[in-house]
């Protein structure tokens, strides 16, 4: 059996420019967390979706996915629409985990503060 | 003349737990520049519009305005919404910078792997 995954769930956007910091952080994360899977998936306009993205990982031998918000805050997109698709996942023996949005971690919050600030 | 205003330019939801971070970033971003005025504006559903926050510091006698999008990347509303609102704003003597996504900082993108690596 595969290890763990982590899913990036993003908004999506139909300009191609909006992935590239999801991108560059899936990369960045890959780096640090050397024996998980790291993946993206899109609520919308963007492929893969997060049905799409678990698909290809179960097919793989993945059963673990942890699912984290690369969004600010939780609004509607992260209290129904990504309850709605988590409850669409008929796999298996599947474990998946919801994370808070990464936006309302302190140190992000400090970081884009600093990064504001210079 | 009053100083300069930044002015945290994000997107706006119906919920209102979605505007908790971009407060929380206020509140951080104000001790950091401690001269500055800084203030939050979104595009839509939530207040005040980018139009009515610059509106109320202009009375209050700021002309020079940085507007920081607090957005991960640049799509459409950060490439056409929101340059149609600057053009918008008609006011004698006023200097309007706009800034990067912060998502596409480095450091906001690390600070983000970080705290999912942990």
């Amino acid at each position: 059996m595969a290890g763990r995954a982590i899913v990036l769930f993003a908004h999506g956007a139909r300009d191609p420019d909006w992935a590239r910091p999801f991108r560059q952080l899936a990369l960045e994360l890959a780096e640090r967390v050397p024996g998980e899977r790291v993946t993206l998936a899109y609520l919308e306009l963007m492929q893969p979706s997060l049905a799409e993205c678990v698909s290809a990982l179960y097919a793989e031998g993945f059963r673990r996915f942890r699912v984290v918000p690369v969004f600010f805050g939780a609004g509607g997109h992260l209290k129904k629409d990504l309850p709605a698709l988590i409850s669409t996942l008929n796999y298996k023996d599947i474990e998946v985990t919801v994370e808070p949005p990464v936006g309302e971690q302190p140190e992000v919050i400090t970081a884009i503060a600093r990064a504001i600030a210079r």
